[in-house]
């Protein structure tokens, strides 16, 4: 028999102390600014009824979602009760209906954790993944969504991941235009997923795509006579506003432009008129943000004021956005690199076993002052623990060789300019607070 | 149709605002106490291979383990390849070996996450719940015991536990005192866990569960002896002391709890030479933290030398322990209650459309200062708003209505104390600042 493989499942990741510290850092980073904003954590279970997720993520989705066999005797027949979480949002969803009465009447919550989509493994998309949300339950007004708006803006900005761009529209701009161009209400979501690719495939794509989807002439020939235009965001602005709702969601949208614009620090809004976005339930305002370095999409999100009426009677106003965080965590690595050390900043070595009781109380005074410490468990001769703080990444070793001991004193050494200095045991602890301010 | 049940999936939980909030907070500050004691994170996946899982547990245990059904066609077939983990320590081993030439000689690893098992769902037991585990691969000297018992007991420490006791003891011991009295091997499985019940079940317990166990008489009779002495501790060390293999263990187990011992600020040990504990791959000194206020077991652990041959080739020395958080988050629950606030410290009101520019201006001040602060999105009028931010535990509450703009200031009210103050609009962050210190 051979030894089963020691790789994680594919599309799934094993993280070492470097990467995972890394990756901590950035979730504390989003958590303490989603804080900041109001927001508070809801926390739901990895898995769901199975009949919880079925019916909410298409035919495609359905496919990806990760079932768990009936426990038991029940295990033999094949069959599934259970499945691990496809997004944040159904559940949250769910959670919400579940517990409304136990809740204010606006709900601001976030949540930073794993979900799980079966689909083929490539680079920068995964089966487990993580997912950051923010939604605010509860409020129709366009505050939410400039609320939604800033505190994902903030965390970009905070992260500092350098320049972004929101790209902000509405459903009801994009049905004025549809209704304005005359295409039938069955041919929106073709014209539309045409019309997203714009700035990637530009306008002899978009033209390719609005032929092959047998559109009225008329419909194709508007479209790209604004998009050929001088100014085409000019031409498509005027033919959704001789429509009333295009109108209106226009005028939603630059109104949540207006509030955000002033009060971002990192990056820029803009309102634009032919941003579709996938999913069918938003039903107001949606939003993408793009990296300026990279063209990636790093979140997204809008208004889907009916998901509510799958789990309750009522409808409830609620609007929310995702941080695409696994592509921001690569920006990052690409921008700013990993930092290396895995050990405790300060590493105290151990002359030999007599010596074990004096290094522990040595650790113990180090970590009183708020130094982070740890003792050698390597063993050996003084030069293979010095490797080891190396290998670990410390910046500063104690030594209590025999004459140190007979001066009631300890060597500090820093290991990357390789200085030395003695230092009484008492007050060692202190120096090397000094010295790794 | 009915609607699905809301509830989470039997054996799971929701966390609120207020409980997540709690939660996060206690895992917090073990990673903290964690890396100041330089151990470092691992991460592994939600899923491992089911052949990763598969053998480690036993049989019982084997019965808990969650399946994952296979995708696309396969689906059909009802076969499971993956399986959600069961502990923490399976996934590192194999993380380990994988991984071994890009981890220095002695790994220091922390990890906090969940694990699933289908078990019986009851007060305090759960489908999905929480480990904080600490082990060190690669070092086989006894420091690397105390470490990882240090690193426990202070995590207990600073999270306020009101004390708790260590019960230490070894493999070799327990060896020792098997042979000592006779036990002959196949019986030391029953004879080992009816000793470990003493605390509970008391002398006349465990002798009818050894005399079920079918022991020879004379062992049975020699362990009822040294319990029913005056100093069953005395009796039960002398009796292992006659036998080299347990006298061994023993010291091993002394040596270590004199070096924990003077470095503990909030709980106790002991060298306990009937403590047993279930889990068959313990190799060496093992533990159990019990919490003095309610007997509860809330860590354990020990070394386990050999767990690493089913991953590789070579035998690594291990040990570790695993936190039973759970169980801590009940206790800490129950001795310091719940903090309620969920919402962002101060509370910015919104008098009317026009407003809302200022009313975001400001909240963006009070961030700037550091005070967590969130605009009112529930709209309506002024009592309405203070319901809202009351029923969010925010702290301050910002007014700025008519007469306020006038003046160009803003009144700022205290929730608890119902005080009120005015201040101009540029001085308003500072107040608060001062206010909420």
């Amino acid at each position: 028999m051979t030894k089963p493989s020691l790789a994680p499942p594919s599309g799934s990741r094993d993280f070492l102390p470097q990467e995972a510290l890394f990756r901590e850092r950035v979730f504390a980073t989003v958590k303490s600014v989603f804080t900041a904003h109001g927001y508070a954590p809801f926390e739901t279970p990895a898995f769901e009824r199975l009949e919880t997720l079925s019916g909410k993520y298409g035919e495609e989705g359905e496919k990806l979602i990760f079932k768990i066999l009936k426990r038991g005797e029940k295990a033999a027949t094949g069959e599934a009760d259970l499945a691990l979480r496809y997004d944040l949002t159904v559940p949250a969803m769910r959670l919400y209906a579940h517990r409304r009465n136990d809740l204010p009447r606006v709900v601001r919550r976030y949540q930073i954790g794993p979900v799980w989509r079966a689909d083929r493994p490539g680079r920068g998309r995964f089966r487990e993944f993580y997912q950051c949300d923010v939604d605010v339950f509860g409020s129709a007004s366009p505050l939410a969504d400039v609320d939604v708006l800033l505190a994902l803006s903030r965390v970009l900005e905070v992260l500092g991941l350098k320049g972004f761009t929101i790209r902000l529209n509405s459903r009801q701009a994009l049905r004025g235009l549809m209704s304005a161009c005359g295409v039938p209400p069955v041919k929106h979501q073709a014209a539309l997923i045409a019309l997203d690719k714009y700035d990637k495939i530009g306008v002899d794509g978009v033209s390719a795509e609005l032929r092959a989807s047998d559109l009225p002439q008329r419909a194709t020939k508007s479209l790209l006579n604004d998009l050929k235009s001088n100014n085409p965001e000019a031409a498509l602005r005027a033919r959704i506003e001789s429509d009333d709702e295009g109108k209106a969601g226009l005028l939603a949208a630059d109104n949540i432009a207006s509030r955000v614009a002033p009060l971002l620090q990192g990056g820029m809004i803009r309102v634009d008129p032919i941003l579709a976005r996938g999913l069918d339930y938003y039903t107001g305002p949606i939003f993408e943000f793009i990296a300026d370095d990279g063209a990636d999409s790093i979140a997204g999100g809008g208004r889907y004021d009916d998901l509510a009426s799958l789990f309750m009677k009522e409808s409830v106003p609620v609007c929310g956005g995702s941080l695409g965080i696994e592509r921001i965590i690569m920006l990052l690595q690409d921008q700013v690199g990993f930092e290396p050390a895995v050990g405790a900043v300060c590493y105290v070595t151990v002359w030999d076993e007599v010596d074990q009781g004096d290094a522990l109380q040595l650790v113990a005074a180090l970590r009183a002052e708020g130094v982070s410490a740890e003792v050698d468990l390597a063993g050996g001769k003084l030069s293979r623990q010095l490797k080891v703080a190396d290998e670990r990444g410390c910046r500063v070793v104690i030594v209590q060789g025999p004459d140190e001991k007979a001066a009631g004193e300890v060597t500090i050494k820093e290991m990357e300019s390789g200085n030395q200095r003695r230092a009484t045991k008492a007050n060692a602890p202190s120096v090397v607070k000094e010295l790794i301010k």
